[in-house]
């Protein structure tokens, strides 16, 4: 094929509806052997999941049969529509506590209107996900840049911790953010319930050992490693159980012991979301940024994951996949839920060959629900605080502000922002904020674009940066290299220092603008060169183009800006340089100056 | 000077608070002569501000003498501070209609209610502007793109000779964008009064006359050129004088003409705006808009005037002359102010050689506010109507919307959704939306970059797009010429084609990026290519940089990406091929393919 480079493989893309629908795909190649794969990774990912989705409602604020139907009909609906073989679906911490503080924001609620409030939340996402999905707009998610989410999710890992607290300790504390939580924290101290305290730091240490410990003394009895790593995955089932246990037998309640109380047996109510106009008016921000950082964090999994095995995942089918989840959330009494890390890494792990794995999930925790729910009753709320505690402690990576500092301030900036505005103020207005200066920062950057003034390397046809290299150039031409596409936010920049730079040199009779590293010239800055070009005339110097790229030229072409160019348009530099003067005068340039 | 570009020539420039003085600069070398110049242009000025400053006033929703003292100290203040030789500040068209807008977001508010809440704007939009000067701030207004101003500036020019309707027909109406106006309008069409629209049409039709006609006709007569201009500019006070004696010899207010009516005789008061926290806030965003259209329309004006003389205007000088305007103009009675177009134009072509003609102007407005307000009470209210509604119609200039369609399908949406928006929902969501969606296209443009695999040029050095040229490639090596700087909202489309290309490439060993046109490497796109390196390790490709610019090389090599990279850095492309293969085989590619 050399010589030769081939279109892109037409992938075999089936047609109409069954385009949108991936499970008309894989599904007309299901095995059997692939049904026990997915068979062994459900049965690990709903062990892992029952006591997830109760804890992640709870720190929702909401009861925790709501994270139950969370996990269940909104796994099919990803089934159906997504396009990753491994993403498990579901509650997840940070969509949680994006939940808490969307559903705070709407002020004191009963809990049937928070009940409602979250169905509007979810569908409402939804509804974004998927319509961001059919006029495949998943290009927005690539505003939120890497280090921007890296410093929301560590942020976020260490807001939860701390909203945990009050579990803990069996006390009550309320907060938006780590100021609030730190001083309600502090003023309910003196009611600390012993007995909670107790089970709390036993169950977050447990949890800590099942993670670090476990595996190796499995090991080192005999077991195998990956089996080893899946039974500690169990850990949180086995927490909640004996903790579950001990306060039934010794009978916690009435010692103050927090436990979670009487669940519903029963299949996932349906639920109609709430379409009040003014709910969804004070919804619809956090239900778009909500949507934003599910995607872009279930996308990012669902990619590493599809990397490994060399498959492939469609952005914008994962946002309709995510979209009909969240719909289905609305719909059976869930709340907002999207793609998790690690229960995704262990459906990976454990063998999950196809969506239907989640299928098979879903249908645990309709057996959950139906059949374990009246066991919760004694669970302590501290067990469940103790695995949020140790779950999202993962989240926490501050060293993205040590990297990003060694990197570039500007990034440095945006992270440090980032991280401090979500905990001194909250998770919505952190993000945005961390948004709103990556692209300030972005926008400032290249409002001042390197410019550089070339001259002629002697004896060849190269030409580089007067400042920096040995280079001849001649009084009478000026030749400027601009290192960046031209738009609106340079326009005037490009306006005030080519006319500046030309003040300088009383001599001057041509400009030459060099458009090696120009990608793009928008009307802006058209308007701007005509400016250039208006000012130069009135001054008797001409300004000449050289090395335009194609597509930047074609446009040019169809505008007058050429019939009025006081100069010429030359494909190469030197060229240019040749033809307005050829005599390249002076001595070289020395390397102090 | 050839091979030796100096250092940009030193500016004489003072030390410490001089240095935001420039009045120290040019008031040291004031002459008599340009005394003389300054006086016959505030003069000329004085006469065409006078009508303008009521009628802006009336457009405002002020009563006129807002309009006047607008037009004293602010013009001081602006002396004081500015860097503009020729900007004559004062209320303007636009900003007035802004003020209008912005005033009628708080809801029904008393006389009184509606003057302290001007006061604050204007003393907002004063503090803004001086802070953004002294940080440097001025680069904000770059993102304002031309297309943008323009749509918003034509969609205001229409949206104000549409308000100004219901003075020309002596009824009441009232609305905040075109259909509100045009509905407003004709529910009340039925109680047109018809000795005011008698009087607003011949207004307007002297007034067009005298724009278009007067000047040929006094130069037929024998008067200068410059003179028969100037000449023409006191049209609307001859109209205002004339209709203001019709209404007084025929005591046209007790037949429904609606006069401007008392007006306070003396100096201008000194006020304080009111610093209540809710009207701050309601405030904070128009005045944020108004400032930074107010800045981007003096600043152009300022420039362009400049320009003709080789002057120079520093924008974050102006931004602190129109700063110091505004917090005079809340300090005395007024509402925001900014440079006008027109006016300017007028005291330049007058021959005003420096600041000096606006404190003789704000000389000549105060003695007006002293002198002539007794006889302002019979002027019509049409007039001035007919005055505003001459002056915007030269701000409608829609052949934007066809420039910007033959240029670029993106800058057309801009700005047509810019008009469309001003007209249909008003001033402040109509320029919000231009801005908001100029960033969102340029981040789509610059989210998805032009990417080029290049090959050789047959006997050279040189490589060209292999789609574009006959060039020759060797098919285990893949060479990508990236045409976009690599920052965060590209580096996911950079990791997922990247990894597209070489999965279509079973024989590739080697890739090679080519950065030329990259002038930035963020660190979000830093991660990208860690992650691109990472994954073609995985499928044994090595991933290799060449032609890196030095500022992007010096970034990379503080960081570890060099020592995980799995392929090598070469300065030039041509070494890169030779060194990693050499044996470019196959046909060259025939222009078909």
């Amino acid at each position: 094929m050399s010589g030769v480079v081939p279109p892109p493989e037409a992938p075999a893309r089936s047609a109409g509806i069954a385009r949108y629908l991936p499970i008309l795909d894989w599904g007309r190649r299901y095995t059997g052997d692939m049904l026990v794969s997915d068979l062994v990774a459900a049965l690990i990912v709903t062990i892992m999941l029952i006591p997830q989705s109760l804890a992640y409602a709870m720190l929702a604020g909401l009861p925790p049969e709501a994270g139950l139907y969370a996990s269940i009909l909104p796994l099919v609906a990803y089934a159906l529509f997504g396009s990753s073989r491994a993403l498990a679906v579901g509650p997840v911490a940070v969509v949680s506590l994006m939940t808490a503080s969307a559903l705070a924001g709407l002020g004191p609620l009963s809990l049937d209107d928070k009940l409602a409030a979250a169905l509007t939340l979810a569908g409402m996402s939804g509804v974004m996900l998927m319509v961001l999905g059919l006029v495949r707009g998943g290009f927005l998610a690539n505003f939120l840049s890497h280090p921007v989410i890296a410093g929301f999710i560590t942020a976020s890992g260490i807001l939860i911790a701390a909203s945990q607290m009050k579990h803990i300790f069996g006390i009550r504390a309320e907060g938006e953010n780590l100021v609030g939580l730190a001083g309600s924290l502090a003023a309910h101290i003196g009611e600390t319930n012993p007995i909670t305290l107790a089970i709390g730091v036993g169950a977050t240490a447990f949890l800590f050992w099942v993670r670090k410990g476990l595996k190796p003394l499995l090991m080192r009895i005999g077991m195998r490693p990956r089996l080893a790593d899946l039974s500690a995955k169990a850990g949180p089932v086995a927490a909640v159980a004996l903790t579950s246990l001990l306060a039934w037998a010794f009978d916690l309640g009435t010692l103050g012991v927090r436990l979670v109380g009487a669940v519903p047996q029963g299949l996932p109510p349906l639920t109609l979301p709430s379409f009040s106009p003014d709910l969804m008016l004070a919804l619809a921000g956090p239900a778009a940024l909500i949507s934003v950082i599910g995607f872009v964090e279930s996308v990012s999994v669902a990619q590493t994951l599809a990397a490994r095995k060399r498959q492939k995942v469609e952005p914008d089918q994962e946002l309709l996949g995510l979209g009909a989840a969240n719909i289905a959330a609305s719909l059976t009494g869930g709340y907002p839920v999207t793609g998790g890390f690690a229960r995704s890494v262990v459906n990976f792990d454990a063998g999950a060959e196809t969506p239907a794995a989640g299928v098979f999930t879903a249908i645990g925790i309709l057996a959950a629900a139906l059949l374990l729910t009246p066991l919760l009753a004694t669970l302590p709320q501290a067990t469940l605080a103790a695995t949020i505690i140790v779950a999202v402690l993962s989240l926490v990576d501050l060293s993205i502000l040590k990297r990003a500092w060694a990197y570039s301030r500007a990034d440095f900036v945006a992270v440090a922002a980032t991280i401090l505005v979500t905990l001194g103020l909250g998770v919505e207005i952190g993000v945005s904020t961390g948004v709103a200066l990556s692209l300030l920062i972005h926008l400032y950057k290249t409002s001042r674009p390197h410019m550089a003034v070339v001259g002629q390397v002697p004896g060849t046809e190269h030409f580089r940066n007067v400042l920096r290299h040995d280079v001849v150039t001649d009084e009478r031409i000026l030749s400027v290299r601009i290192d960046e596409s031209l738009y609106f936010a340079n326009a005037r920049y490009l306006e005030d220092s080519l006319c500046a730079l030309v003040a300088e040199r009383p001599a001057l009779t041509d400009v030459i603008l060099i458009g090696t590293a120009i990608n793009d010239i928008d009307l802006s800055a058209l308007e701007s060169l005509e400016v250039v070009n208006d000012r130069l005339k009135a001054r008797k110097v001409r300004l000449h183009l050289s090395e335009i790229k194609g597509p930047v030229m074609d446009r040019l072409r169809g505008t007058d800006f050429l019939a009025h160019l006081s100069g010429e348009v030359f494909l190469s530099h030197y060229q240019a340089v040749e033809r307005l003067g050829g005599r390249l005068v002076g001595p070289p340039l020395t390397a102090a100056q």
